[in-house]
């Protein structure tokens, strides 16, 4: 049986931009990413809103998206890849209450060169024909929905284009010469003992073993190193073999709304906020319900990721849920804005978060040959570049991975026994 | 339907500990414990090796045991209830190699006044029949067995019956008018909004939920707060809330061997180690295969903690695997103990430990009153009398529980947020 050097888990964004930078790393290494789809990035990454942003109080978090955009921005501009890079903006909604606390926290990241712009609800509500003023209604006041008194721009975020993402991972990783099996569902991870004996039964626990490939639907394949990269399945493949990466899969959803109306058609397209001429991408006060342009579909993305008790739970095929539109989402967002009062989603779809559970930061380790990069927890997509990079620098046994743009970052930092990251104040 | 002030889930030996300090701490306070099985302790409390020692690296963990071991000498010897302790103590077995990474441990430990006593070689091998040079003989070293050249008796040590301390604690509890429904299995924890609104489909996700009680297969039982003690089972019970304990289940197998032969009888009865005058709870080397004098039964019993890749995995009836004793635990001991050639264990039984996968020290802490109590990881019923003050110090809001012996302890200590525990670096 062929061995190879390295077997990643999973074609979404993280593992191929993982095998990718392995590839690159280590060019006479024989790399196979394997996916139970039948194409890259037909997993969760494929459910995502698409979004980024460079505007991270934890400076672990900063360096890990603003390399990644950094990088997204060199292979559209210099490469001549199309990412479809939208620089439309986050607008960020607060109450007075709560710009209290962020107020400061938004003031230190100023100094650190991270800009921002401020709106006060006037302005705000003569360009979006925003409902600031909502408590002014008892049904807003039972909801606990707060008045909007500031607005914060900022400008360094925008949503991308992930199939294009991903195929730039997958073919520039194929064309150094790594392999891809698609329709590849693996089952399990092998372990064999290190000095193996011959004995039936192998390993026993007085042996000393280690992750040795994996079991697929379409048989076994051996290799030195088992990357996984699997996202929400991650606990799934790892608790058979008891590590516990603090991964834990939560169901996201996302309800697309036309923009039908005249009203909703001048919100969408609503000037003076960025490049694109449109409306930037909004989040509401608490309940942080959030709505995205997305100006091919002439439409708005609504969201909102829901805490507790919201179920961790693997779903091979998670469903968007009408009321969470019906009762949530939609009960939420007319009281701010008006103009989306009888809209329906025309198309909904539900996805899966990969929530690290310790701090919402990404995950990269390695034990008994076994190598886990995931946790993202909803921010993989813009950070995939920097994860990438520093994973396939832990393969490599590089203390430090090398960002774009030539930034330094310790490859432990990620891991979970030194564990070093700086904790985010802004959680939006 | 009555609502109690608490509900908690497991009547195993930390529920009951549990339940019992919070009813002590407030006495009007209607409590109900609920367990599926038809009396305590049942569950994986039954299946422990029941043994303790007042013998930690961590003064987290020092703590938490000696004031324990404190509190059940109290209760045998002032309150005239029998614990059947045994101070067998513990001899635990190094080669040379590893002595050299505990000696300095052990000598900070003596300094804080943790007695040891140091055996050679020779001496274990008089006392005991032991082959300390095992690694004579080819198959040894294939297995990486190592030599025994110090073994370290640790006096404050033996082992307790565990049904005597379970029973005391439930009738404590009910003495003081706490309740206790056996035969209730818990299907999930009720989650209500904080000012119900009286909507189908409650709560929405711009209500405050907050944990209410508990669905069992006898009914709903409402609680203004739900405490979960169900060990093995906490994250079953958790995933469903989003809410992560970082505990997890993992097997843990015990293997009892008759003392038939004359040979058995002199090792299970040896003088000199103890005040029983039998063999100490002995660790042989790495693999620590560990076995523990069973007087009443005339037996040893013997078992291993295997780490990876034993899975994490919850099991109703986790069995004991014959090949675990047979290729592993057998094949270790006739190493080092030739009198047990050709034994075979006359019963032998599987538990589940709760591990908690951050440090395997407790964690208790409280969010949407939802209180987790657990994640000792094997060492919960020394550590249970100091795990029921802390919960139920919790519970009563306070910042400090005080311990047997008036210890004082920080609450948060054993969160997950505010986490301060010392790290063990003794690891048996």
């Amino acid at each position: 049986m062929t061995e190879y050097d390295a077997v990643v888990i999973g074609a979404g964004l993280l593992g191929l931009s993982t095998a990718y930078y392995i590839k690159k790393m280590k060019p006479k290494k024989r790399v196979l990413v394997v996916d139970k789809m039948g194409a890259a990035g037909q997993g969760n990454t494929a459910k995502s809103a698409a979004m980024f942003r460079s505007f991270f109080y934890s400076r672990t978090n900063l360096a890990l998206v603003d390399t990644t955009i950094e990088c997204f921005k060199h292979v559209q501009k210099d490469l001549g890849i199309d990412l479809k890079l939208k620089w439309v903006g986050y607008l960020w909604l607060f109450s007075n209450e709560d710009y209290r606390w962020a107020e400061p926290v938004l003031k230190v990241m100023a100094e650190r060169g991270l800009k921002h712009k401020v709106y006060d609800a006037h302005e705000l509500s003569e360009k979006l024909k925003l409902r600031t003023h909502v408590t002014k209604d008892e049904d807003s006041k039972l909801m606990g929905l707060v008045d909007v008194d500031v607005g914060i721009l900022i400008p360094k975020a925008g949503s991308i284009d992930i199939d294009s993402i991903v195929n730039f991972y997958e073919s520039e990783f194929k064309r150094l010469g790594g392999e891809i099996r698609y329709n590849t569902k693996v089952e399990s991870i092998l372990v064999e003992p290190r000095e193996p004996l011959g004995i039936p039964g192998e390993p026993y626990f007085w042996q000393d073993s280690t992750a040795s490939g994996v079991k697929t639907n379409r048989g076994a394949i051996k290799a030195k190193k088992t990357i996984v990269a699997a996202g929400a399945w991650t606990a799934a493949l790892l608790d058979p073999v008891g590590v516990d990466a603090h991964i834990k899969p939560k169901k996201r959803q996302l309800f697309s709304v036309r923009a039908e109306t005249n009203a909703l058609k001048e919100l969408l397209w609503v000037k003076g906020f960025n490049p694109e001429g449109c409306m930037p991408f909004t989040i509401l006060p608490k309940p942080r319900v959030y709505l995205k342009p997305a100006l091919e579909e002439n439409a708005f993305w609504f969201s909102y990721g829901d805490e507790f008790p919201r179920a961790f739970k693997l779903e091979d095929e998670p469903q968007p849920e009408e009321n969470y539109y019906q009762y949530g989402i939609y009960q939420v967002a007319i009281k701010y804005f008006p103009q989306f009062a009888g809209s329906q989603p025309f198309t909904s779809w539900a996805g899966q978060y990969a929530m690290n559970t310790l701090d919402g930061q990404p995950v990269i380790f390695e034990e008994n040959d076994l190598l886990v990069v995931g946790g993202a927890s909803g921010s993989g997509n813009m950070k995939a570049d920097a994860i990438g990079r520093i994973a396939a620098s832990l393969y490599a046994g590089e203390e430090y991975a090398v960002l774009y743009g030539d930034k330094k970052f310790k490859v432990s930092d990620l891991s979970i026994t030194q564990r070093r990251v700086e904790p985010e104040k802004l959680i939006i």
